[in-house]
């Protein structure tokens, strides 16, 4: 590397961003040096202002820049039914969908033997107490439909079912548009066995 | 969005990166915050660093943290040859390649009308001081074999040819490893017409 020493800094930094490998990292670096100097520092401002106020809130574990979060605090959600995600991500994706009016809890992670997260790892506990201590209906497990995610789903299960709570799992299926020759056969044959009447 | 107005900020921020669009600026966003908040500090240092050492060669516009590069002032290169290329990146792969020993010149990009690149965009004026003042053998012109580059090595060949310089461009033809099947017509039919005697 000729150019300079905090350019290589810089490279390497940008490969902790997830996806990007040595030559995506090389082309953000050189980039944002040739046409966006003003972009660089626009985007370091908003990590050092992320890092600084985003916490999680202390209710439902997702992020938020206050002690409990605008959903926790809003007066028309359903404080009895409780979405279990995985992540700040899935919530949102929930949000976005706008079918669901209940609160969240985020694990902030999903149980996963080989990259050694067990149920430690996430915020087990705090879910736990969480249902002891309010008044909750019903549970829907949102987590993943991946292994990894119904692994989760499986363990939060046994860890609430001595709590008398109502606990479902999102449906399964066919996706909206999809077709069936190109599902694989675990979607297909879910769709059939978890069949509705119509 | 719920979480907070400063991962919105921040999403907003990542989407300067080339190649980022909404999906992955919130992966990222969420990546650093969930899993590692110290790879955000680095990332924002680096940038911060970066943007307070890194300035112009004043002889080859190249990046650099000194007036002159390590190149420049290197006393094992030919200062009678110079290669015209359009970026630092590129001028990093030649010198990867390291089979050019001589010196650098680096436009920071290419002529482009439709993007509203033209000449005074591009340092042609300190290119053209730089061979007056310089004794110069021969110039390279390395600039990419796109529409943008051929135009940009064209406009620099016109641009010296006053200046009694033996003008050379990189060779076209078949890459190493290149399969004739797959090949275009345009770098098939380029390397039939400038075919050499062996």
């Amino acid at each position: 590397m000729n150019h300079s020493q905090s350019i290589e800094t810089l490279r390497q930094a940008l490969r902790r961003l997830p996806g990007v490998g040595p030559k995506t990292a090389q082309r953000m670096a050189f980039h944002l040096l040739e046409r966006d100097r003003e972009g660089a520092q626009v985007i370091a401002d908003a990590l050092n202002e992320t890092l600084r106020k985003v916490i999680r809130c202390k209710r439902c574990n997702t992020f938020s820049e206050k002690e409990l979060c605008d959903i926790c605090t809003s007066p028309r959600r359903d404080p009895e039914v409780l979405c279990i995600v995985e992540t700040p991500a899935d919530l949102e994706s929930v949000e976005q969908a706008g079918v669901y009016k209940g609160m969240y809890f985020v694990l902030m992670g999903h149980l996963s033997p080989l990259d050694g997260i067990g149920p430690d790892d996430l915020a087990l506990d705090r879910l736990s107490d969480l249902c002891n201590r309010e008044h909750i209906s019903e549970v829907i497990l949102a987590t993943n439909l991946t292994a990894e995610g119904e692994a989760t789903a499986e363990y939060v299960h046994q860890l609430l079912s001595k709590n008398q709570i109502k606990l479902t799992r999102i449906a399964r299926g066919v996706p909206m548009g999809g077709e069936l020759e190109y599902l694989d056969h675990g979607t297909l044959s879910q769709a059939f066995s978890e069949r509705r009447v119509i």
